[in-house]
C-alpha cells in the first residue's frame, strides 16, 4: 500500500500528540476529535484494512487496548466509550491505514460529535444456522 | 459481575449461530443484526468494559479479528466493514459483558441498520499537547 498520512506520522516526520508507542502500535489524539480524549491506535504495520493485518500485530493492538483505555478514562473522567475501527469507504474509513479509535462518551452535558443509530433487524434463524456455517467454513479453509 | 446471557451462551446453556471458538474467544452471530453476518466476538473473561479485561484475553481477542473479517467477507460478499465495541451505557453498550461487533456493510441498494454520523471538532494544539501528556502519565502510573 501507499504511504498514508499515518505512515507519516509513525515515522515522525508529522507532530502528533503523541500518548503512547511500542514495536508494534502507535496511538496519538485525532486532531479532528469527536469528543475530549479522542485517540487513534494505529499498527505501525502497513495494512489497509484489519483483514490485511497479522494476526502478531492485531494481537498487539488488542493486548494495549485496555491499558489506553484505563490511561483516557482517568485523564478525560469519562466512564463511556466506543472503540470504532472503520474498514472501507462505505464504512467511513478516511485514512487508508488501519486505526482504532478510541472515544470517550460524556454525559449530555458534553456534546459528543459521535450519533450512532442502531436499528436492528431479526435474524432468521433457518438462514443465521445456513450463514453460521458458512463462515466457520470460511474460517477453516483461511 | 454478574452473569449475562453471553455468559450463558459461551456455556452452551442458551443456543446461538457459533462461528469460532477457542480457548479465550467466543464468536456468533447477532440475533439482532444491523446487517447480513453482523457478528459478535466475546471474550470468554468476564468482563464490563475494555477497560476491565486482561492484557492476554484482549490480545487474543485482537489477534482472532482479522481472520474472522475475512471469513465474513468471504461468506457475505461485503468488502467494508465497522468494528464497533461499546462500554457504558452511555456508548450504547446493552449487554454487559466485553463484545466487538462486526457489522459487514453494503452497498446503497442494501440497507444497513447502523448509522454514523460524524461531526468532528478541531483539537487546539495547547489543549491537546497538554492532554496527551495527562494520558502517558497516566499510562506510566497504571
Amino acid at each position: 500500500m501507499s504511504d498514508t498520512i499515518f505512515t507519516r506520522i509513525i515515522r515522525g516526520e508529522i507532530p502528533s500528540h503523541k500518548v503512547y508507542e511500542d514495536e508494534h502500535v502507535f496511538a496519538f489524539l485525532d486532531i479532528g476529535p469527536l469528543s475530549k480524549g479522542h485517540t487513534l491506535v494505529v499498527p505501525k504495520e502497513p495494512a489497509v484494512q484489519l483483514d490485511q493485518l497479522s494476526d502478531a500485530a492485531a494481537a498487539a493492538v488488542g493486548r494495549v487496548l485496555p491499558r489506553l483505555c484505563r490511561a483516557i478514562m482517568q485523564a478525560t473522567h469519562c466512564t463511556a466509550y466506543n472503540i470504532l475501527q472503520n474498514n472501507g469507504a462505505l464504512a467511513h474509513q478516511a485514512v487508508m491505514h488501519v486505526h482504532f479509535h478510541i472515544i470517550p462518551r460524556f454525559d449530555q452535558t458534553m456534546e459528543s460529535g459521535l450519533h450512532l443509530a442502531w436499528k436492528p433487524g431479526k435474524l432468521d434463524p433457518r438462514q443465521g444456522t445456513e450463514l453460521a456455517h458458512r463462515i466457520a467454513a470460511a474460517l477453516a479453509t483461511s
